[in-house]
């Protein structure tokens, strides 16, 4: 996969989510965990789209509290393809922030918008389909990956392959569809012409830019002071928190003409949870482990050790067991989904330091 | 309860178990933790016996590796009454030492010999009995004070009680009956006139001498310069690895016809295993929880977070969960015994440190 000089990745880092407690707190979220033991997700990310656009090609969205962690992880970064949000204001903001930026510097400029904590089984396949997606970006489109659906998964969004449009392995957008209940998946899953929809987009600059001019014209004006390549930290701290919080879905996606889809298969995961580490034990093992793990007749877990400290089972089953050095969380693997009650009640209960 | 001047303390705090892994390491083990909320068991355990032994009356013998941590604990005992053993030789050297130590100072010492690692939860009916036991051995004699059974336990020893003698409550010993298997609990449940073994000794300093010159005069011999009330350290380290190691129970106990025992009911547990916390959870709680515990849709549970961490649970029941800033044990509450593993497999496995 050869670099077109033309290609940004603008990796999306705002994530501040919380179903990796108590492995992942505010000023860590998930992106910024080692889940395999392979790095951060969020250098995995940038490496594996590095042959396509390499270190000065890249763009972070990401936090203000995060911004000094990114610099660490990503070192040859260079420290203005950092934007730092005051606050999140959803996805159409960041991708009009990093559209706008990339404009400036090349107005040809070719974004991939990549999740930061996604997981690729098979990085060769997806720097291929991620080549592909940008020729075909190339010709005015804004294209989406989709992945072809292995279960009846309701956590996702779906969409709906049209026509062939005799390029790039680029299908018109039947529709977007909302995470179905478990008897809509079966549908779709039946059906064949539905993908997941892994939140991965590529298209010119200049057209995503256009589109939300179009759509979305009240958060083109109200952004418009950041597309000064001179404007200061104090001016982003002021307009940030106005913009009208919308995601690219709502705003530009379901209503524009020019997506396409690329379906392709790379063994994707998006790492939804605990429980979905499940699915990555090693070869043989009956469990996932990860960090200093010693299980005695277990099967079905997920044994997380944070660095330098040691999980001990004994005789348990089809649990989530995290150790960090201030917290661990054991929980019933079917529940992972429940963690959010527990943070729930981490917040009401005077632990917040915890988060 | 008033305090007879001749009454000595002598608590046993040599014990280097690992059966409460991960809270219990080498250099903190169980007669150093704080496992209910009120103070590590040896304070507790010190101050429970004040009223009849005040601080300069109390002996503690321990390992030296733990001295300073006794002198943390109990800032009161003077620095003269830590003995400390360069190795563990069972309890018959131990007590000889000490009941040598006391004869120097106070040669009608009445010697109360304790564990340091047992729970007590009527105070005052078990002070009342101290005191009686202490008034029985002064006449002449060893007092063991032993525990009605509740259960055919088979993780005690049990002592079979003979004639009253007439006088403090006191009965002749019929025998003394190591662990028993279940079926032999069961009869000894049955039977009565059995009781539990609870390792607490009563006896003037001179007549435990005695036998054990009458027993063990090897030992009596070896043990010897250990009497000069100017031994120096040095001495110690040099004749204390050569002492036969013998329990006091092999020793004296199971021979001597100075033997009686005293039985009584007052809230006894020698705390065996992370399992028997289990019988401590507070009123109306359907797990034990101690430490900053978060429990969701759980019961049967032994939740343990150590200072300044916080355990969550999800749906899980009958588990023992135990965390500590550098490791966690997840253990069915039934094997709890089999800690012993984890402790043997962390030895073999390079991570002794973590002992």
């Amino acid at each position: 996969v050869s670099s077109n000089s033309n290609i940004w990745a603008v990796i999306m880092a705002g994530g501040v989510g919380s179903r990796f407690w108590p492995l992942s707190r505010r000023a860590r979220p998930k992106q910024m965990l080692d889940l395999f033991g392979d790095g951060a997700m969020l250098r995995v990310t940038a490496d594996r789209v590095a042959s396509l656009a390499p270190s000065e090609r890249q763009l972070v969205v990401t936090g203000t509290v995060l911004g000094d962690s990114v610099s660490e992880e990503l070192p040859n970064l260079p420290s203005e393809n950092i934007l730092r949000e005051p606050e999140g204001r959803n996805t159409a903001a960041a991708i009009a922030w990093a559209a706008l930026w990339v404009k400036q510097r090349d107005p040809n400029g070719i974004l991939m918008v990549l999740p930061s904590d996604h997981y690729v089984a098979n990085i060769e396949r997806y720097q291929t389909l991620c080549a592909e997606a940008c020729k075909v970006a190339a010709t005015g489109r804004i294209v989406t990956l989709g992945i072809p659906p292995t279960r009846p998964e309701t956590g996702y969004g779906y969409i709906q392959i049209g026509e062939s449009i005799g390029q790039g392995g680029a299908y018109t957008v039947g529709a977007f569809k909302e995470k179905p209940d478990a008897g809509t998946a079966t549908q779709y899953l039946a059906a064949g012409n539905f993908v997941w929809n892994a939140g991965m987009f590529f298209m010119p600059c200049e057209l995503i830019l256009a589109e939300l001019e179009r759509f979305e014209p009240e958060l083109m004006a109200q952004i418009a002071p950041l597309a000064d390549p001179a404007v200061t930290a104090e001016t982003v701290a002021e307009v940030y928190p106005t913009l009208k919080s919308i995601s690219i879905d709502y705003a530009v996606m379901e209503r524009t003409d020019k997506v396409v889809v690329v379906p392709g298969e790379f063994g994707w995961s998006d790492v939804g949870s605990w429980r979905s580490l499940y699915d990555f034990r090693d070869d043989g093992q009956s469990s996932f482990k990860r960090g200093d793990v010693l299980e005695l007749d277990g099967s079905g877990n997920v044994l997380f050790a944070d660095e330098g400290a040691t999980v001990a089972t004994v005789g348990v089953k089809d649990l989530v067991v995290v150790h960090t050095n201030d917290a661990t969380l054991v929980c019933k693997r079917d529940e992972a989904q429940r963690l959010r009650e527990v943070v729930d009640a981490l917040k009401t209960g005077d632990r917040g330091e915890l988060l």
